[in-house]
């Protein structure tokens, strides 16, 4: 193999492969990038044996062919040259080692073969559906922070991306819980992924997508079956493993019957919130909220180091109402709001309070109380 | 007390302080700021035992007094309040709270008495002095990255700050080293220092002194005793203890018969140094200086990993030359040139080398080579 490539193509497509790579490995192949160079294209192959990347793109290959070589170093090789410059990759196979050469610079890097490196069987896919990068990056951002890091409740380590039925007719819905707080972000369902079968994607997949989503006019290209789902651009194809577990009925969780609305500018509910947790130096801070006509109490009370209160304004008709949550959740719920006011619903002291931006039922937020 | 204070200058103050509070603390009282308010000044006083700061600021002071409350969590509860906002604080002395209001918010903080805050025995002072502020942080800025983190040799753990005889008569001289590095920054002797003892002044308190020279209009009166160091602003007073121990006769290391002289690019000079180093993994990477006419090679060679080699045009009209450096050393004294070219002088691949910046004596550097 040999070719020659611009330093900041190659650099976005090694980046994408050392962020897949785990840093701790036992077996040596998996700290290592596949480069296979072929026509007038190089890809670049990367996995941890649950997602692979596999980044496309163009270069002057000399000589065809295909190598491994430690994602981080190259990646921290290639960070470090000069912006602008060419950089020549070779493979001398007989001696295990790839050349990379860049104006004054040259380095040799150990190799493995090829041979070893774990190419993810490809599948047969149940649906097929293209979606605009905006659309998806909307469902998997607002509704990731609520995933749960509970390794022991494994079915919620990631979002639950399937089809539902929703006011307006069928849709794209993402669901993520930790059993404290839940977010439910629906998008009008693509063409042909009506028979999609719902899936947990992993939260380490839902991070390496998002770097595919960051161009406004990309139309990501998604297949999903019942094991495997994979985002395409024309450059890059994502494909994880999704997680193995059945995810709970959510539905249960959202309250229904809740009818005390408080409106609130999300912002300044957010700077309140995070103000009066100030007080309080444990790790799950509770926040008093009470309500009574176009009035809001926050206020937090520590007995050792202090107390804070904060008053707001905001629109509420209803009878006089004392709850309290987590300020992290409030925060977090709050922080979703991109426009509108922050719509909550409340029932009682100890039930879940519901969460929305105005109007918008496309997206809603569910929070336990906590007592207070 | 009683005083209100704009919020801008109660968080310069606050951060300060709080800055100087070490994080854990078995006596409660450190972890607290003291505000005494008298006249139309309050001063807001921290202190770890070893360094004390000051800040007096203007403010309307209502009622005058005094009182201690945690400094962390008064500077996060100031950060929060609203750019522009007006605050309130408010002692309670039969409460034993601290009240703080701006807007709608109110706070109200758990003190400790005033009595039990240990304020710092004021000290006479051999010389005092004043600086321009430039001038004593290009003293510290340049030579605190070579400050010793071993704790068994304490009396390395900070820059030593005393009077020298240079070339050009006697100097300002701060110098500090680990073993591996030397630096060694000197300045014209303002009016007054001429009989100030030699002090070694603490890692710390130079990380605190930075804050006060940031003005570079400021004039800072600097006071030294064989204990104590002070500096002040008209608003800010930092004092503290100096390391008690004797700092070792530096200028046997500093070598004088280096006559190998190559002058380079600093900034290219580093980023050689950064890039060839990627290559190995371990903690202290060895980087190959090859020398010969006009021209450095830099290398390294990690059997494991791998190999990198990168050429730079130099001023070199010596004997041919190797000799090997640790890479953090090297990119380290490569990033204190800030004009002209790195002024290397060799002597052979055992003895230490010298740098400074182009003819410039007044800040030199010195560094142990290692065997490659």
């Amino acid at each position: 193999m040999k070719i020659s490539i611009e330093r900041a193509v190659l650099l976005k497509a090694v980046a994408q492969a050392q962020s897949v790579v785990e840093r701790r490995n036992t077996i040596p192949i998996l700290a290592n990038v596949l480069i296979e160079a072929e026509g007038s294209d190089v890809s670049f192959r990367a996995t941890d044996l649950d997602i692979e990347v596999v980044d496309r793109v163009p270069a002057m290959v000399e000589r065809a062919g295909a190598t491994t070589v430690n994602a981080v170093m190259l990646h921290e090789i290639v960070r470090k040259l000069p912006d602008g410059a060419t950089v020549a990759l070779a493979a001398d196979e007989a001696a295990g080692r790839l050349s990379i050469e860049a104006g004054r610079s040259s380095f040799s890097l150990a190799t493995l073969p090829k041979e070893d490196f774990p190419v993810m069987a490809s599948s047969e896919y149940a649906a097929n559906f293209s979606a605009a990068a905006p659309v998806l990056r909307r469902l998997f951002d607002k509704s990731k922070f609520a995933i749960s890091t509970e390794e022991t409740r494994y079915y919620l380590n990631g979002v639950y991306m399937h089809v539902s039925e929703a006011e307006g007719g069928r849709v794209l819905r993402c669901v993520a819980t930790d059993g404290h707080r839940l977010a439910r972000i629906d998008a009008d369902l693509p063409p042909g992924a009506e028979e999609m079968p719902g899936v947990i994607v992993p939260r380490k997949t839902v991070g390496e997508l998002r770097k595919l989503l960051d161009d406004d006019e990309a139309q990501i290209a998604v297949s999903v079956s019942e094991t495997k789902i994979r985002f395409a651009t024309p450059e890059i194809t994502l494909t994880s493993k999704v997680i193995d577990g059945t995810f709970p009925d959510y539905t249960r969780v959202i309250p229904t019957g809740n009818t005390k609305k408080m409106e609130v500018d999300a912002q300044a509910f957010a700077k309140a919130v995070d103000r009066v947790a100030t007080v309080s130096s444990e790790r799950s801070r509770a926040v008093k909220l009470q309500l009574d006509e176009d009035r809001l109490v926050l206020s937090v009370n520590a007995p050792d180091a202090g107390a804070a209160e904060e008053e707001l304004a905001v629109a509420y008709g209803d009878d006089r109402l004392e709850i309290g949550f987590n300020a992290k959740y409030l925060l977090e719920i709050a922080s979703q709001v991109d426009r509108e006011n922050a719509v909550f619903m409340f029932n009682s002291a100890g039930e879940p309070a519901l969460m929305r931006e105005g109007n918008d039922t496309s997206a809603i937020y569910v929070v336990m109380p906590m007592r207070v």
